[in-house]
């Protein structure tokens, strides 16, 4: 593999250039035999995880991706049918391929509609779906439209007062744009941590916190393990439970999609990435705002100020930061990882 | 004052029939010098909250609502002014009356909208708002849509690692439909509790439990005045505090109105009911289904069931056997408000 330039700085990491990690990304994809149009957007999203140090969607996801283009229902070369079904409603089925390249291709007719009435829906349909969504929140905010995106993942959450997992990890992010400054950016999953943290636990051989799962049985558990086969919790007790269930109901049933224990079943087993639907609100904050739009910055920003005077961050403040540190120095891959993925370099089919 | 059936069934409460409490409410707020149009969604929601054992948005809010009418700044016979502003968006001003007639004349032009383009946003604006959200939500399930509202309320709440307050209580409320079957409907504040709740503590000198609040330094309390005074915290932590910042700029400055903090400027110390603006999103699952309509609801139902044969209760599952309770049997209200009530009854502007 040529084009990859490492610098050592210990035995256990590797440091990689950004680009670097994309044209890895990219490689790995295409040996695994995804088509070149649906690699290279998952190949920028785990770029971009990786750039900002969300490591649980970076690297450490290639090779379950790869897993995912060799199941049976995945569709390595899925070309996706964007379809307006009205003046404010697309539908981008997904074709059992990656989210991201029916995302992609929607894009500018979800920013036309949007600025045209106001607000779009655009429904994802039939899509694998393994990435942040914070990646798709910040395209709509460089577009200066405000964002909402949330979808469904696998019967892996026990809803408040109940001990079987019925709910997915269900993440919801949002993006209000704001003009010269990078966005206000927000997602998180309604479960009370990531599967995938609790997936890095259990590789790292630690405990996870009471509070994110029950066993089998309904008790209580810190084993990392034990948790993933028995039932996470959401966030917030009834709350976040009641949040998760909105986020079934939407970007599943709502628009003709897969509930997470669908999925789950649609999976029957496999282990590949959820396949199932997504929704994403875009609104237009000039046409919503009524022509007052510049002193509705003006108090966005006030609100922005209140947190950041009394030291209190602002959501994605840490992968800016990340971001900027990357970009100058690279990103730091562990040896092991790193290794893993060069032999799936090397596993061309 | 006649009409009201009144049976007492201790010294310490009274019980009064629901179309009473209607009667009672309306009377009061005509009293005071609201306008009938105003009055009547307004004696409505009282009594539907107090019918659901709502307690904290029920009559007890009434003297509030009193106190609100006579303030400055509130128009008592505001007429809405509701605008078509795309085929997806209706702005309704509510010209600083209460919010709820501006919904109410709002409510078949969104219907309409949201079944011709699959989605409508209504934004209320200019309007003083001290309702729960759900009997809006429930007003869209009956017509057969799903709906999210939200609003911002006043600057009580403070930001995730901040100590000052900056957010308001910012309640969401989201509704699915369900057919013959009472919609799947919850509504909470974005706070750890209702400010409503700290405040039923303090008047029954009750210490609140820890995690609801700090004092002006900073620091956690159990002391309902001093939290009153200090700063509410939002439920679930980070991720509460940034679905509440959500709230703040989807409900204030997207749609061209105040956020917390403005509205508490706003109010200067009068301590009316909040002013500001209410996003309602509504959605038609038909369109937006793409003409798989009954499977979609067979996924809803499989989804509720899990919950259900589990023992996991859905969240308004307590709000419905209260209204059936309150139905056959009337409500209890104490002796200490029925006797404030009856005393603004007598006061005849």
């Amino acid at each position: 593999m040529t084009g990859i330039a490492i610098r050592q700085n210990d035995t256990s990491h590797v440091m990689v250039g950004v680009d670097d990690v994309f044209h890895m990304a990219l490689q790995v994809l295409l040996n695994a035999g995804l088509s070149p149009e649906q690699a290279e957007p998952v190949a920028r999203v785990i770029t971009a995880g990786e750039r900002d140090e969300c490591f649980s969607h970076g690297l450490y996801r290639l090779p379950g991706c790869v897993e995912t283009i060799k199941s049976p229902k995945f569709v390595p070369d899925a070309v996706p049918n964007i379809v307006e079904t009205s003046a404010a409603v697309v539908h981008a089925d997904a074709a059992y391929g990656y989210s991201l390249l029916a995302f992609d291709r929607a894009l500018s007719i979800v920013e036309r509609k949007t600025r045209s009435v106001g607000v779009c829906i655009l429904a994802i349909n039939n899509c694998f779906h393994f990435s942040a969504l914070w990646p798709e929140i910040e395209a709509m905010t460089e577009r200066g439209l405000a964002a909402i995106a949330m979808t469904p993942s696998h019967s892996w959450v026990a809803p408040a007062g109940g001990t079987r997992p019925v709910l997915g990890t269900n993440p919801i992010a949002f993006g209000w744009p704001r003009g010269k400054e990078r966005p206000y950016v927000f997602d998180f999953a309604t479960s009370a941590i990531a599967r995938g943290d609790i997936a890095l636990h259990k590789i790292g051989g630690k405990p996870i916190p009471a509070g994110w799962a029950v066993d089998s049985d309904g008790n209580s558990t810190t084993d990392a393990a034990v948790a993933l086969s028995g039932a996470m919790l959401t966030f917030g007790g009834h709350k976040g439970s009641a949040l998760s269930t909105m986020i079934e109901l939407l970007a599943g049933p709502l628009i003709g999609d897969m509930t997470s224990m669908q999925s789950m079943a649609f999976d029957g087993g496999i282990k590949a990435a959820p396949c199932h639907g997504e929704l994403i609100i875009a609104f237009d904050p000039e046409l919503l705002g009524g022509g007052t739009s510049t002193a509705n910055h003006e108090s966005a920003e006030a609100l922005f100020a209140a947190f950041t005077d009394q030291a209190a961050r602002l959501p994605s403040q840490r992968r800016y930061e990340a971001r900027e540190r990357s970009m100058k120095y690279g990103v730091r891959v562990a040896r092991e990882l790193y290794d893993r993925i060069q032999s799936l370099l090397m596993d061309v089919q």
